[in-house]
């Protein structure tokens, strides 16, 4: 990403590459590529292709507190020595520590380790000429064919004795025990008795275990540090819920305050929520406001959009007087965390006419020809009542600093979730710094990022540092499509740094599918957010089936609480109130459900039926597959009709006989049903349910 | 690679990165990220996944002059402007040159190049926000919306008039014709013409053309450059034939001269070959010489393994005295190319107890306790006869520097193929140096690795600077293996870098295929291994289907070449010379054979028969693919019995309807067959033939 390629930073590059990896040099400077083996010849084994890894190390891999990296590579030497190497892993400025690789086969090595805290990790493996494995191996051969091997136990003792002076000479606190018995061990090898008393002193695997932790690592090869960020286990898992505090009223006529919406709080927290997302809650601009259903007549008392951000009340900093004060915000947000429930705020890089950096700071926005200021647009649309700031500006340093300090007074405030609006009409570079710098002084922040756009961008924009994703989980509806999109989400090198979260609608998206689907649909859309990702959410409004769309074609809401307060009925008749509490209950008590990685998709003979399951992941002491926490959810994917259909339980992961019986139990209502082997008969019917969220129970 | 992730390089090579990638830098120097930036923000185009790339540029692509290198990328920007880019590339050391990319959807761009001259090449991509194009598409969709462009239509004077001045600026030389024109093109947009007449203006195509070629790339991003490296054409297309001179006598007591081979050439080139390829013609050790079937017991008279290098006569820079002179040498390789033949040499680096270096050098070798030097074992087996190198000797420098200096002496002498034995068993990054250092000098050189090892290494050695390597063809046999292991070699990464020569046979394999399967098999086998794969060999013998292994279960020859002297009667009968200059002449007469990326399996109804075609690949001018040289091959796999079946011929690609008629010529006997549609029947008897090579003749 060079500007000038051919530029003066070439040559500085080239030398530094040159210290660091010898042999890494291109044909031009192959006169100097000796140059880098000052003592010894280059190192003979060779280090490729270290997993995971994104783009060569150029983006960290993601992961949370008590999780497992564990890493492979293909390592090799040339001839026929053995070779031994090491997994080094740290916290950044700690101390490196290891963990011994072992043998895939195929010169494919392995090891693992788990993170603990938040920040950033490194790893980066070491391997080297296993020199005492290697002699005895030569050593074994050559004495079980019965040839003479003086001269080997000679050369074995002086390997022995070179080991026992190493760890000695490095401390320089004197020889240990071990130093000694080896120091004895490379007599016996060398003194006069029979040669196999010999052979069985060098094969004692007492002897291999001192060596092994003594290996001679001079001329090891280690590749350059790959990173890992740790986030909280939140980035990884959590219920969402979105809503407008300021719909938090009985009075339809005047906007709900900060004070009203805490008294909303105990029902979210009783639906098993872990994350309450508020629209914008900043001053609102007044100058072309936009009215009810985005019309460009505005009525008196019209709220607007609360994505029109600024006015002279305030900016980003600031909160709605209409809303409350900044102390009505630390009361609410405090109220939350008492309930459970963690707070997090709509960033949204954009300003209204009103908005105090219009006057301060006209450079950070984009003009006409005629110095006027221009409105956003996506060309024949337009967003008169928002201004896009001008990340190419000239005076982008402060612009930057001004966006990245709104993080940083919020995260003052104590909030620790951000979820971003339209990062990819942002410049990449800019999420890049600002995310490193906020993570950098609050590691458990967390940052969802809404980029409903083209693939590449939106992984882009997770490999550049956000948390999460917004993915394209509404706009896939069948079975095929979302164990396909599943399979891209969770089988691929997605899964190392794309967290998504599974939105079953946002205020912006009404898809067809929960227009034309009833209730069962929105049941349906629920059980299958809330199970196949680790992290999902509601827009408040789902609950109540909310299904009316503005227009036919429309994704949009029918008097979309963008543009007006929505004072709703929470409990009104048809509520999901209890069905979401289940569902979060479930996914609480049931850490499966809490990950993403092992998630399997099982056959089943009807294409209207998504059958998987989720399986807890394994613990560093490994746990045996069949004792892990392991939920199985079978959906129906048709809201408009019955489908039934036979599923496959993989019975020969869970240990069960081909012609056992065994109980599963739907957690969703308790109801028990005999299954046998492992095809089984299962019928979902609109009327009735939608899914089974199924532990099987017996075996 | 580095020995210390943590040393004291890091930080150059941190800042380094710095300046030459904005954002490629880990949190821990986050405070410096945004350094980089002098002038304008970071930019806001991303590059990825350029492709070809060998494990992030580490090693070079390959290619041989004509051939095209096809680049791919996953291009992208912030917001909705339109980017545009570039593939650029040079011959090193000279100037780059562009070729605009083209999108091909989902963000992924392309372009490509040809490669003409022998050396290195570099590439890398360059792409910007195409600001011209961007404020075009803006401008129409609010133009055809009726919507007022005063405001764009000034904007773009702005653009246009900045673009009129920039080659003007950067040439100093005064304004091209093609300047005014767009300054005239600046005063439309800006005048008082109705918004029609300056919207016209504005989308002229003829604009279009002059904007794009002055795209304003002051903030474009680029990657950083990669590697191809330019073989010689016989690098990629050759017929091989192996040979020991010392055979070429009528007396099997006494070594054959190279005078005496000289008179063997006629023959082998009369068959087709390319490449004359000899065992090594060094002067042979005396000292644990093997004798006859890699005995101990030497007889009088038994010449030994040529691989037993060096003797008081002198080591790798010299001639056998019993083959001749260094004069006949020169004289033998002059006779060859006059013959259209290029002679390899065999480059074994290894030597025997008798080798001048063994008294000038000792410390090359590998030494004992005692001080004696350590002979070649793969323990319990033991080479006597052979001194290998230590690559690792404290005196690497000299011994890489004297290494290299036989690769120079023969280089000097005019040869420029290397046959290079076990290259695996000696230091890779050896290698590396070596072989750059060689092209360096003299980029028409060729290097054949013969590493049958396993297949990390083998491909580690290839991506270090190998040519071309052998392969695990021989012991590939059924219709089903070959095709797996085509499809690795032809579909996958490695045909950026590994360049396979099927050998057929080689003095050490005699595969038991070959062994039961009488002359069909050697017939299949050579149709198979000329058709496949671009590079073939056979070594000396197969012609006359030499099959007799030393023993049952061994793919050792029985009397092997390797230790005796064996004189033959070319033309003795049964011998398959007729078949083998058939072949040859076909590859010569067929480009579609002297490339492997075109490679396609067909269907075919019986798993005993291979069906596969390949390809003229498609020139800068892109011809049709039904326009283009095609050879289709089928071949009997079993050669203890008939075979018979269906093959289907991909109709739809050569512009054939589903009934249509047309003729097949077997190019191997002139024999034609009346085909139709695309499945059709083939019988193949060992008795008869066991491969028809196809021309589709009529359509």
């Amino acid at each position: 990403m060079s500007r000038d390629p051919a530029g003066s930073g070439r040559v500085a590059k080239a030398v530094a590459a040159e210290s660091a990896e010898p042999g890494r040099v291109g044909l031009r400077s192959h006169g100097l590529r000796r140059a880098a083996f000052a003592q010894a010849t280059s190192p003979r084994v060779v280090i490729e292709h270290v997993q995971p890894q994104i783009d060569g190390g150029r983006f960290p891999i993601k992961r949370t507190p008590g999780e497992r990296v564990a890493v492979t590579a293909d390592i090799f030497a040339d001839g026929h020595d053995r070779i031994a190497g090491a997994l080094r892993f740290r916290l950044v400025d700690h101390q490196w520590r290891e963990v011994p690789l072992t043998s895939l086969g195929d010169d494919t090595w392995t090891a693992s380790f788990t993170v603990e805290e938040l920040g950033e990790y490194e790893y980066a493996i070491a391997a080297w000429i296993d020199r005492f494995g290697s002699w005895l191996a030569r050593l074994a051969a050559k004495a079980d064919a019965g040839q003479d091997v003086a001269s080997d136990l000679a050369e074995g003792a002086e390997i022995v004795q070179q080991a026992a002076s190493r760890e000695y000479q490095a401390s320089g606190v004197g020889r240990t025990e071990d130093d000694l018995r080896l120091l004895n061990v490379a007599d016996t090898l060398r003194s006069a008795r029979a040669q196999e008393a010999r052979v069985a002193a060098a094969r004692d695997p007492d002897l291999r275990r001192l060596m092994d932790a003594r290996p001679d690592r001079a001329t090891s090869t280690s590749t350059p540090p790959l990173r890992v960020t740790v986030d909280p286990e939140r980035a990884r898992y959590g219920a969402w819920y979105e809503m407008f505090p300021r719909s938090c009223t009985s009075d339809g006529r005047r906007s709900g305050t900060l004070r009203e919406a805490e008294a909303r709080l105990p029902d979210i927290a009783a639906m098993g929520f872990d994350v309450l997302y508020l629209a914008p809650v900043h001053p609102r601009g007044r100058t072309n406001r936009k009215g009810r259903n985005n019309t460009l007549s505005v009525a008196p008392g019209d709220p607007g959009s609360p994505w029109a951000i600024g006015s002279a009340e305030g900016g980003h900093t600031a909160v709605d007087p209409e809303l409350g004060t900044l102390d009505d915000f630390d009361r609410f947000v405090a109220s939350a965390r008492h309930l459970g429930l963690e707070v997090a705020l709509d960033i949204a890089f954009q300003a209204s006419p009103d908005h105090p950096w219009v006057q301060e700071h006209p450079a950070w926005f984009r003009h006409r020809p005629d110095g006027s200021i221009k409105h956003a647009e996506n060309p024949p649309k337009k967003y008169q009542d928002i201004y896009p700031f001008d990340f190419d500006t000239t005076d982008w340093r402060a612009l930057w600093d001004a966006l990245r300090d709104i993080f940083l007074f919020w995260t003052a405030r104590g909030v620790r979730i951000f979820r971003v609006d339209n990062p990819h009409t942002k410049t990449f570079g800019f999420w890049e710094w600002a995310i490193a710098e906020i993570r950098h002084r609050h590691p458990d922040t967390i940052f969802l990022s809404e980029a409903f756009t083209r693939p590449k961008v939106m992984r882009y924009l997770a490999k550049a540092g956000f948390s999460q994703s917004y993915t394209y989980f509404t706009w896939r509806n069948t079975a095929r499509e979302l164990q396909d999109y599943l399979t891209e989400l969770t089988r691929t090198e997605l899964q190392e740094y794309l967290r998504p979260n599974f939105f079953a609608n946002t205020p912006d998206i009404l898809h067809a599918y929960l227009q034309t689907g009833g209730r069962p649909a929105f049941e349906v859309r629920l059980v299958l957010a809330a199970t196949l990702s680790a992290s999902y959410g509601i827009y408040s409004g789902f609950e109540l089936c909310e299904n009316v769309p503005i227009g036919p074609g429309s994704e949009e809401y029918l008097n979309s609480e963008k543009y007006e307060i929505r004072p709703r009925d929470w409990h009104q008749p048809g509520n999901l109130n209890e069905l979401i509490a289940r569902v979060n209950q479930i996914r609480r008590a049931h850490r499966a459900l809490q990950f993403n990685g092992t998630l399997a998709f099982h056959a089943t003979d009807n294409p209207a039926l998504l059958w998987f399951s989720k399986t807890e992941p394994s613990h560093p002491r490994t746990v045996a597959l069949s004792h892990r926490d392991r939920v199985f959810v079978v959906a129906n994917t048709d809201p408009h009709g019955v489908q039934h259909g036979r599923v496959q339980v993989p019975i020969w992961e869970l240990g069960l006989e081909p012609g056992q019986s065994y109980v599963v139990e739907d957690l969703l209502d308790g109801t028990r049903y005999a299954w046998r082997g492992d095809w089984n008969y299962v019928k979902l019917d609109p009327g009735e349910r939608m899914a089974h969220v199924l532990l099987i129970r017996d075996w």
